[in-house]
């Protein structure tokens, strides 16, 4: 290579995946400290971030934060099976492998359930949900994923919602990619819980999921889990009553998520942080459509997390090839390949801006010119 | 206070607790980087770590190691509803709470368990484990644990795993407290799972666990598990597969346990490690004595990892006031109470030597000055 890698802060490669993403120097120096778990210092950061979570997701006073060990699916299926009873049954919106992984966790858990599946590019019809909720009546809760990983998709929770309360039943959200960044208030989203983590658009390290419970609804879940340790009940009033985690807590994500919070309030919240990542996937977009490349999904389905190309028809494209040049230049990207479109994926979240987004397409320039490709546009032209 | 608090390499007061703990600043200093989840570099650090531990665990060429976001209790459920099949029954050792908790998990699960208790300060005798399983046919596994931090107790875990092995039944181990400082090799004591943490004994940061599984055993326990992120044959099958975790791994956590794992070897692996502990441990408790304090166990029964003190008898001792003044002068002791008998708990694991104790003694001495404290014994004289 001519000229030296881009490089964050803190001299690594830039991140440009779904998450784990790249954070700030901030959020990872507060790390490099020891605390005690059940130590009142620790135990006053703790209360702050779950305090700070609930105020971010617009939930003071009707909402309470149960943090959850490991990652986001340990939280979703916390999730479900806490909130989702025994004799309960599910409507699965299923439009990529988060709503199917919803399936897998409740066949795991023997919980009875339905599934509405659309295509990776096409959002679930509020509608049909409507009639699915209409025909069954045994069907006591709805899942729905917020923003599909799978495909960068943003599916239309406020009018999902908005339809689940109107027919008596109640919601689980899989918000895990587009929480903090993408607007989910929930005063104006009716939902009984709502799972995401703290590597992703809240900008902190991996390790700890959690869920915005409604604490009405979280009130009724005693005795629905069917694992100790994924007992979001358990879990909520065990900390409520000395402010304590049951099971040794992952200390240095929570104090880093605490400054990555700190971080985001500074950003402006919500609107600041969404502002910034949607200014990066325009970039990045009108850049790699300048190129030549396609995108999966209309610009009115793209959430600006992660974009979905369809792979050039170029003979010279490999993409083991391309993700290689590009990390030698400083920029992974996301190398899980989709199970439908022949397609790569390109991340446009975490501590990255504008100048970033232009660093990458310059060396994706540089990488296809290496590669001998010309040609970005798709085998079949996208409809 | 007239002299200046003690304090970790990084400024920290000195955790004198069963974990999380006291780490070099090295440690912590690793996790100042980003890494992408599915890129080549963070995967060789994962394999590193987990051929490192069954190294040390003994188990190279005939044990696998499976790791697990959450923390230690997350590794035990996995293990527990992974190994014991749906329609096994399991015969719980209990001294103290964790062998209780095990006993909630089958619970929880729905697994047929008996327990066998003996007092907090009492190994299970052999023997009798012995009797009870030719009693009971039904009982295919024994869960054990190797050093229960209730009270600190060790306990027989090479003639539990023969009398176990003799008796052609399975046995798992919960050596949270003590893998990486007490002798448990895999060739010598015969299991098909041993679940640890990385913030015990590696003394690494907290935010995940580990089961180390006889390849064997593991390879029958497909369908066991009835939580998909707790499954740990799925868990392993993934990961072989392409190296990768099936869910978003604690990342800084690992890379931090990987410096660990260095660094314990640099002190000479377990026996090094142990023995550093284990002078720890003869500090302290020769430093209580000389106060006049009593240990709740006898020393042939004490591990090296935490040790119980009988409340003193004297009046003016006050648990809270103790434990306040001790986190003043950088000292924190483990803030939690056995149920049985009235002591408190001061571990002696973690980046500690000799000098931290004779520090923490010193201290100690200090504030039972301050707190007008003369008379040390227990109210009744330990047996």
């Amino acid at each position: 290579m001519a000229s030296k890698p881009a490089a964050s802060e803190t001299g690594d490669p830039l991140l440009l995946t779904p998450g784990p993403l790249t954070t700030s120097r901030t959020v990872k120096d507060v790390m490099v400290h020891d605390w005690g778990s059940r130590d009142q210092k620790f135990i006053d950061i703790n209360q702050a971030v779950r305090d700070e979570i609930v105020k971010i997701a617009g939930g003071t006073g009707t909402h309470v934060l149960v943090p959850m060990q490991g990652s986001g699916t340990f939280a979703v299926e916390a999730m479900i099976t806490s909130f989702l009873p025994r004799d309960g049954k599910m409507l699965i919106l299923v439009n990529g492998a988060y709503g199917q992984r919803c399936a897998k966790i409740c066949d795991y858990n023997d919980r009875a359930y339905v599934t509405y599946e659309t295509p990776e590019d096409t959002p679930p019809n509020v509608d049909e949900i409507g009639r699915i909720l209409d025909a069954d009546e045994g069907i006591s809760h709805v899942f729905a994923v917020h923003c599909e990983t799978t495909s960068g998709i943003v599916n239309p929770i406020k009018e999902i919602a908005s339809m689940v309360k109107a027919k008596g039943r109640s919601l689980l959200v899989d918000s895990m990619s587009a929480f903090g960044a993408m607007p989910i208030d929930a005063g104006e989203v009716y939902y009984d819980a709502l799972a995401a983590s703290s590597n992703k658009c809240l900008e902190g390290v991996p390790g700890m999921g959690f869920v915005v419970c409604r604490e009405s609804a979280l009130a009724g879940t005693k005795g629905n889990a069917n694992a100790l340790v994924l007992d979001l009940f358990d879990q909520w009033k065990a900390m409520e009553a000395n402010k304590q985690w049951r099971f040794t807590p992952p200390i240095h994500v929570i104090v880093s998520l605490h400054q990555a919070i700190q971080e985001f309030l500074e950003e402006g919240g919500q609107p600041g942080r969404g502002g910034r990542y949607a200014n990066n996937c325009k970039v990045l977009v009108d850049g790699m459509r300048a190129m030549g490349f396609e995108t999966l999904l209309p610009d009115h389905l793209q959430a600006p997390i992660i974009i979905t190309f369809h792979k050039p028809s170029d003979p010279n494209f490999h993409f083991e090839t391309f993700y290689n040049a590009l990390a030698e230049k400083g920029y992974l990207i996301y190398p899980g390949k989709l199970t439908v479109a022949d397609s790569f994926r390109i991340g446009c979240i975490g501590r990255l801006d504008e100048g970033h987004m232009e660093g990458a397409l310059g060396a994706i320039r540089d990488v296809l010119t290496e590669m001998n490709v010309t040609n970005c546009a798709p085998a079949q032209a996208a409809e």
